[in-house]
């Protein structure tokens, strides 16, 4: 099923139906261009991660702002980009699985498509597909950066996949995946600062390694919206793959800079907007969003302007909103917003976007790539 | 986006796409088969909860076995169900807001529609929208019998709204709403007795003070997968409204009998196939389901039939397996099971079943209310 618009252009706030995912654009627009200033004669590139906002509409705003493209971790992800214009496409993961391959290489025939081995196996399963298709990869070699998840060692064993990438018919070496996931909701500057450099040193040698053996890496990509300044002044990042800086999110807002406080970068841009359902117990209000509606992977949503209700709890459909005595008690029927603890797989709950100017309707753009799990 | 269907009939599950939401049909239609044969002969009838499961086939297969009809938390749910054919749809829960209700009394023209308040203004809306569409809603008064979330206090205050209720022109009292949520996954038998004993206790001095006050309950619902025996024995519920019972789930496992074991009423039938995208970690292997396709609220997922694997972590698009070093290590596009931490919100990211007769791929059923939020 695909979910009903929730409201029309023109709406007021109070009018949506909810739960609806709402976009304050002031802040969004804001906050692509914070970035791209950010990057501005850096000599590194962005490229937005759309494991985040899986919408080819915010794909070409990005684009229009600098952004070199587009990450996906999916390859559903990768046809609603390609299908809707976007040019160039890295599957910043390993693909698995003939039947996902095949998908992969016939976009390439209308895009530039590149995707993460840290295998032999897959340089041959993908070479195998590329050929297929009639088409060239693009292919990086992941390295393990300090995540322990993904990727070869950096050093000897992401050369010698290179030369196999390198050796293959269908397929063209593309450089490093280089990302460092934990990174970035580590609290204090500090803890960032150790974790990237020992990413940085670990790539900058690897990519000395490869230039030795005579490959060099047009993309070296990674960061995200917690550390991504850190992998700029680097000098060893091309490419920045931060997704969450559009809309930010109750988690990243809790990264610190030097002096304690928020870093403060980047706006909350993306909200739930959420109703009232139950009143019927002092000093609890029940809303329509449980985690069905808000994901509570990194922690529960805040309340947005209104730091005296706690969102104390989430079951599928419920959220329950606790506050003390002596506040006002939020009306049944009321509508509030909430500041999703984790925007990524939040968005993944909503087939559309509202997009707000102040308190009315601007726009409802479609969450394409929702659902794009395979 | 709609999800493409991820197999075919016929089909061996190693060639099912990844992620895919599998049913053990055999272990369904036995939990299937098991609560019908708890309830029979008891005097109290099954309404399975939708939310679980978001299908009208799933549906129809337990009204087959008995089940008086279904219930369900939103009013989209309550379309997609009504559309499917199915006859006797209870919102367990509150409906706020006019467009919702218009929608809600739309379909008592096709089925019956009962719904839950909790505050007076509500029933005046639930009549005005009952009178605009010119059919008459069954309303419970929902009380709150532990989970201090919705629901007025037992006793004067629900016979009140009743009252109110029995006045309306356009509405007829259904009777009483007396879910336990949180009692459910109370581990201990002698837990989950003590809630329900109170709980019960409570909605039995409700229905006695309302038959004082000449009012029948036609429904009195409640109780859920963990305690329904339980809401049973009471002789108080004529409705029981699990739900997980068909699936089951890893967190419902751990709920233990009085010999200390898990009660193991019920099998898991639901799982959530995934493929091994990295193995190139020692003592780690990466599958391509991480919480956007596996729902983690209740704890991780359990690899089945491997209990040497350890779904150590989620992130939103990677499952992290560790395991130790005289482990056999899973193979780079192994496929594996996995055990839901709670199916609920799992079963909410899939478009397909794909229902599996052994190793074979028996079916392919739409989760056809998914995303159903509204």
């Amino acid at each position: 099923m695909l979910q009903s618009p929730p409201a029309s252009p023109g709406m007021l706030e109070h009018e949506i139906d909810t739960p609806a995912l709402l976009i304050d654009l002031d802040a969004f627009e804001a906050n692509l261009d914070t970035m791209a200033a950010r990057l501005s004669g850096t000599g590194t590139r962005l490229r937005a991660h759309a494991k985040t906002h899986k919408s080819p509409v915010i794909a070409h705003q990005q684009i229009a702002r600098g952004a070199v493209g587009q990450c996906v971790q999916k390859v559903a992800e990768a046809e609603i980009l390609a299908w809707g214009g976007v040019q160039d496409i890295l599957v910043s993961n390993e693909v698995v699985g003939a039947a996902k391959l095949a998908r992969l290489a016939a976009l390439a025939r209308i895009a530039t498509i590149s995707v993460c081995v840290d295998d032999a196996a897959q340089v041959e399963a993908l070479d195998r597909a590329a050929e297929h298709a009639g088409v060239r990869l693009g292919v990086l070699v992941e390295i393990d950066v300090g995540a322990a998840r993904c990727g070869v060692q950096p050093g000897p064993d992401a050369v010698a996949l290179a030369k196999l990438i390198a050796a293959s018919r269908h397929l063209r070496f593309s450089g490093l995946q280089a990302y460092h996931g934990s990174a970035q909701h580590l609290r204090l500057p500090a803890e960032r600062h150790f974790a990237i450099r020992a990413a940085t040193d670990a790539t900058r040698r690897t990519v000395e390694q490869l230039r030795q053996q005579g490959f060099e890496c047009p993309i070296v990509g990674g960061a995200g919206t917690g550390t991504f300044e850190l992998e700029v002044v680097s000098g060893v990042y091309t490419e920045i793959q931060a997704g969450s800086y559009c809309f930010m999110d109750a988690d990243y807002a809790r990264n610190l800079d030097a002096s304690g406080h928020p870093v403060g970068l980047f706006r909350h841009a993306l909200f739930v907007l959420a109703t009232v359902m139950s009143a019927a117990q002092p000093g609890v209000a029940v809303l329509d969003a449980g985690h069905k509606a808000v994901a509570v992977d990194s922690g529960m949503p805040l309340v947005w302007e209104r730091p005296e209700l706690r969102y104390a709890g989430a079951s599928d459909e419920h959220g329950k909103l606790v506050f003390g005595a002596h506040e006002t008690a939020p009306r049944l029927g009321e509508k509030l917003r909430l500041v999703p603890g984790h925007c990524d797989p939040t968005v993944d709950r909503f087939d559309w976007y509202v997009g707000m100017r102040g308190q009315r309707v601007a726009c409802l753009w479609p969450v394409a790539a929702r659902g794009g799990l395979s």
